[in-house]
């Protein structure tokens, strides 16, 4: 499958889109005119920068209102093409795209777009150029694609074919079903992008929301499907309008459109084969991944930190054991049931405890890393003695380090062997921990997104670990919305929530003054004896306004035992049609918390009703460990 | 009027909403049962604290999914009730909003729904509580407000009344005329939203989009004349779920939402008077303001600066002349036909030159500012000597200083006279001028405005200087979409145009490392004769691409000599229906630059599709200026 893209999905000016393509691994470019427009580097600068990147210079667009026009307009229409042949032409290019007529179509019918296009195509070919016609979902007299095909067809010009573009197709609800009845080498391009599935104009939509494939809400598996059913083997290119992507970095950006497409090309890969068998064959090719599996659970999470004084408390509070040191490096291992903790001491200078890296159980860790790596995943470049065991991973967009380990049926992890136990098992660290392990594992882990890869980042965990994203929530906070977006394994033994906090401009709060916290949950047996526990050991809850229980008693008319425990214990509560859920917070160290959860029945979700009380109470508790200035400071800032 | 605010228009604590409500001048708040579930303050203390700040609790809400359900749930619904009803008691509040049902609503009859309300009104009645129930614009079975008041009408309760919401009646499109059949002792409060005529889901748009009356596109003078031609008296309540607004500073936001309320009064008041005439009397009472008529044009711009002497070489080369400097103060004078600049020097220390104030000629300036400050506009303090002209100014949301001047017929200003002329007209920063004027006066004014203050900024505009907003316009540049709303007045002689620049967080550009650039733009009668002067003054044009005459020459079919006078001049171009349009820019200096721009037959416009280029070029140059060093900083922190 050859790539492509259009420089407008990027930042930058034209030449830093280009390097920004090459890098990527993209086999190609659509050159957006307003790019070049802007641009002080001549066509003939442009065409031997592409040379100089191996990148090809597959399509010039756009170009627009052109048939449908009378006498005079097609004067000026033909006048405009032909300067832009020539521009063209000093670009080296032979392929420009032409939008149906928005503005300036004043004649509906098909036999005179065609005679038009006919015209434009004879004057095309003098410059040794192919036009690509284009149904946009909003032109005047075209917006559907097989009528731009029946347009095509009537001019029947071998310089005249159509172009495909998944948004303009998808977002009307036609059926790209009629794609396959086009013939292959009258689509000159093709055009994939993914949208959300939001209920606003179309223009709009279209204009600000696209994202890249895998990132919306589209099977563009079956739309490529169609495609290559039908025959098609030239490029498939990228063509996103999105407010966050035009500001972001053009060098990520690109390599999470390249990673679209590779996913992509598998995607439609495994669904041809589901659909045609394995037997069929097509003239384009599709690269596939090592397939991988879900994994089965979090091997270890990892904490870095300095100062690691609070950490080891908070742990020994909760009922961890400290399982020792780690034999060459400045590391610990804590664990209870089957949740690992690893603190990190390591590079750590003047950093406060934050979440650093995750381990998942995956059935094959070097296909599982091989798969993210040609994925386009970054690896993290991991030290180790001849005697251990090599952890394979990658960075997420977040700079999470992502690991993955080997899995075991009955939930061990071989590289706990590199930790030697202390002499004194009665050492710091293990107070609270009485021998009984209430936590059986981790629940789930929450993980601050930077709002600008949020998309990114759920194409990631979705293409290299196989997690499906749960519909999003939003929770109200005191300093503003914070959204939140779960993935997930189909069985819940893996779960991410990934929380955007809303960019802070000017209220001071959790997330203005140190990194957004986020959080590992444990899932416990018993959440009211191991908050007693707990409260025994002297952990620091965090504390839950009385208003909270008054309200939770109106809602659930709850037996008034459970409800004093509750307040008691600062513990929180849910229920749905499935069962109960019952958890509580710690304090904050640095930027990460715990949570310890009991599901009752089968409650699926996260407590979200109880999110904002949380959000509020760690306001307040911000706040107060302020010294009162105002400052203006955001979330953005501290990444 | 008696004014009242939701508490979750506003970002912070309980407290911290209702100090900023008591501060903005509200009588009174609606508390949103969130803000108080997640309080660590108890319902004594929450009323302590009110009545400590002068505020009534006219509302609690909300109180949902209570009608149209089966026995079971209705038991429920009303132990719900009572324990709200326990609370509300706790809060000395005696009026509940119910929302019509969305979620557990069963049974679609009005007779079901009316009976249930009479239950729950009975319930009320036990407590001193008085129920206000709203059709929601998504209620299951009710969501029409005649259907809603039909149910109250039908339930017969002293207790039971109506709460009208306007983003409910005008997102569906509702006429709201049907008001006034109301009883206006039945409609038991009224709150307030205006909205952008976004075409999205009405739940997103409700829940994410709301804006203060006058923010938006609605005409709420109309809506809030039918209530109070129908006798309605109550407090009229702003109820506006925004993004935005959740994220800003809530002492900012309330005053932003009482300016609305105090606006809107006034228009409702000239709306009422134009439709009932002049005599008719209401038993709510409409405080009006001091009436201003549009400004007549710009009276001077002020640009501070630490170091003036690249301006002053600017300004000279632009064919202004120096006019010396003031008497007391360290400023000078510099002007050209109507157009004047102020340099000023005081208190600039480590500035670079920025766009610091305006003046705008008013008819009466004492009138326009005393309305602006009873706008709840801060007033600027200005010292000036006992024989010196007093300005009388505001701080814009942006902090851009706002001054009301004498507009006279010649276009003079009186406070002119306060600067000496310099001894020798030939001294430094009169190079260039060679007498005569080809400036007439100010065109326009581009100011960028911190996004979270847009909406503000648009009604503080509108409402204290009575200038309209055109339809807004977004321009893509190297670092995401820039977003300009122009204001002007009906004849242009005053325009203002309100630049968001993108929230960079990646890119470096203009934006992340200066302060995002603002310019003034003048008036010329020949700007290829001001541009040839201003090339032999030495002027440092910004640089236009080549690629750009070219698509110029492809769109426009331009006279060949023309074409190439502009593309010799770095000038732009662009035509319309009514005119023609030609202008140039300069290079930056701190963070401003100056725009000259000749306007042929009736061209309206600013020259939107040059914005790009212009964007582009200034990206080019301010990466030019770095020292390589790809920073990662953002437009918002440098405000």
């Amino acid at each position: 499958m050859r790539t492509s893209i259009a420089t407008v999905c990027l930042s930058g000016t034209l030449e830093e889109k280009m390097h920004a393509c090459a890098r990527a691994g993209f086999d190609g470019i659509e050159i957006f005119e307003q790019d070049l427009l802007v641009s002080p580097q001549s066509p003939a600068q442009i065409r031997a920068l592409a040379a100089e990147l191996g990148l090809s210079l597959d399509l010039y667009q756009p170009f627009r209102d052109f048939e449908g026009v009378d006498e005079q307009q097609l004067a000026d229409n033909l006048y405009r093409a032909e300067a832009k042949f020539m521009l063209m032409r000093e670009l080296g290019m032979d392929l420009m795209l032409l939008c149906s007529n928005v503005a300036t179509a004043t004649l509906g019918d098909d036999g005179t777009a065609a005679a038009q296009l006919r015209l434009l195509g004879d004057l095309a070919a003098r410059y040794g150029i192919r036009i690509a016609y284009e149904a946009l979902a909003w032109g005047r007299f075209v917006n559907d694609f097989e009528h731009a095909w029946r347009i095509v067809e009537l001019a029947d010009h071998p310089n005249i074919g159509t172009c495909l573009d998944s948004f303009h197709i998808l977002s009307r609800g036609w059926d790209p079903a009629g794609i396959e009845k086009i013939p292959a080498e009258k689509i000159f391009f093709v055009q994939l992008a993914d949208a959300p599935q939001l209920s606003m104009d179309i223009l709009s939509w279209s204009r600000h929301y696209r994202v890249f494939p895998g990132e919306g809400a589209w099977a563009l598996d079956q739309f490529l499907g169609h495609l290559v059913r039908g025959g098609y083997a030239g490029p498939v290119s990228l063509e996103i309008f999105n407010d966050v992507f035009r500001q972001a970095d053009e060098v990520r950006t690109a390599v999470d459109a390249m990673r679209s497409l590779i996913w992509l090309a598998e995607r439609t890969s495994v669904h041809l084969q589901e659909t045609d068998g394995p037997q069929a064959r097509y003239p384009m090719e599709l690269a596939t991944l090592p397939q991988v599996p879900e994994p089965t659970g979090f091997n270890f999470a990892e904490v870095k930190a300095e100062d690691t004084g609070q950490l080891q408390t908070l742990l020994g509070q909760l009922g961890f054991t400290f399982q020792g040191r780690h034999r060459t490096k400045a590391v610990q291992l804590w664990t209870q049931g089957r949740a690992r903790i690893i603190i990190n001491e390591q590079q750590a200078r003047n950093q406060e405890p934050a979440i650093a890296a995750l381990g998942f159980d995956v059935a094959d860790p070097v296909r599982a890393a091989s798969r993210a790596v040609q994925l386009k995943a970054e690896p993290v470049p991991r030290q180790s003695q001849a005697d251990e065991e090599v952890l394979q991973g990658v960075y997420a967009p977040d700079t999470t380090e992502v690991f993955f380990c080997q899995g075991t049926g009955d939930g061990t992890a071989a590289w706990t062997r590199e930790f030697a136990r202390p002499q004194d098992s009665s050492a710091a660290g293990t107070a609270g921990n009485t021998g009984l392990d209430l936590v059986t594992q981790v629940d789930h882990v929450n993980l601050a997104q930077p709002w600008q890869h949020f998309d990114e980042s759920v194409l990631f965990y979705e293409s290299t670990l196989a997690l499906a994203p749960s519909p999003s929530t939003e929770v109200p906070s005191p300093v503003g919305l914070v959204r939140s977006q779960v993935m997930r394994t189909h069985d819940g033994a893996v779960r991410l929530a990934l929380n955007i906090a809303p960019l802070v401009m000017e209220k001071p709060g959790p997330s203005s003054e140190s990194a957004y916290p986020q959080h590992i949950a444990f899932a416990c047996t018993d959440l009211v004896a191991l908050a007693r526990r707990a409260v025994a050991a002297g952990l620091e809850f965090l504390q839950i306004p009385a208003n909270y229980y008054a309200d939770l008693q109106a809602r659930f008319r709850l037996d008034p035992a459970l409800l004093a425990t509750l307040q008691e214990l600062n513990l929180l509560y849910d229920r749905d049609e499935h069962g109960e859920f019952l958890h509580f917070y710690t304090a904050t160290v640095g930027s990460v918390f715990f949570e310890v959860v009991e599901r009752r029945g089968g409650y699926n979700g996260y407590g979200a009703p109880n999110a904002p009380v949380r959000l509020a109470a760690q306001y307040l508790l911000a706040q107060r460990s302020r010294d009162g200035s105002a400052k203006i400071a955001g979330y953005a800032r501290n990444r």
